[in-house]
């Protein structure tokens, strides 16, 4: 199944000269959902692991059906103020403009293995600023998985160390 | 499984006098986090629905997992200002303050059958908008289904004439 056709070019979106890669279609056709779940399934099941880290807020649609059909366990991560427990923070900066995520301080184990997921890899801020909050509370991030990678943004030259994974490059 | 004993309470978040349940633990427990989404399953595998709307944040995580496994196509629901093509809004009164969704306004299309899915069911704003929502774009809501209901707060007052389903009620 080619998952291109079901994700839509939005251009100049959040700022101008950024083309958004809408998957609200992808999401919406029942095949083509299925296919891109399964499809990560198998890139991750033979990776040995504990917790999938996914951020808010698409990072959650993925993130819940593959820590099911994987049955593992899901940590969320989120924007300031959101989390109602005790949290940890990150602070970077990301495709246009800057950003802090946060995670519950009791989220992760000392040891733990983790996969981050997230749905677009494009500068790499992101998912290294997810990395940092998964070794500040002692767990290990073993692998990144992401449904989109926007080679022409280069995130695999700030994040040189990691196994990353991606279903779908632009 | 008694879900509840995954489920923390944080009292005072995110404002005072509001006791907010808190589902990480759930979500980080692999049985837990499987078990609360086959029980979900479990009640909405026999209901005729061609598509899930779920609220962004916490409603993307369940929201994706039953899509997947229910074989539908999920729509998602966000704040102002997130979805990258035309919209349709609704503003709304919620549990503390005030709000408004969006949704892309060829999400939904003429008669099609949905679901609503959002994790807590609290006064029934929220759930309320969506229905408004999906009925904009010419939708029909089938039933609400929720991981949670605060029964104290009332909410079937306000949704009265829809099928409410949830699992977990305090």
């Amino acid at each position: 199944m080619e998952l291109k056709k079901f994700i839509r070019d939005i251009p100049d979106f959040p700022e101008k000269g950024i083309i958004f890669r809408d998957i609200t279609p992808l999401l919406k056709n029942p095949e083509a959902f299925n296919f891109a779940i399964d499809q990560l399934v198998n890139k991750l099941k033979e990776i040995e692991f504990n917790t999938i880290v996914a951020p808010e807020a698409r990072g959650f649609i993925f993130g819940g059906a593959l820590a099911y059909k994987l049955g593992k366990g899901l940590v969320p991560v989120r924007k300031p103020g959101k989390l109602p427990y005790k949290v940890i923070s990150e602070k970077y900066s990301l495709e246009y403009g800057e950003a802090e995520l946060q995670m519950h301080i009791d989220a992760i184990s000392q040891g733990e293995k983790v996969i981050i997921f997230d749905d677009v890899l494009a500068t790499g801020g992101t998912a290294l600023a997810l990395k940092k909050l998964v070794e500040k509370a002692g767990g290990e991030v073993v692998s990144m998985a992401f449904l989109i990678e926007l080679t022409y943004l280069n995130p695999r030259k700030l994040l040189s160390k990691e196994n990353i994974i991606s279903l779908i490059t632009y």
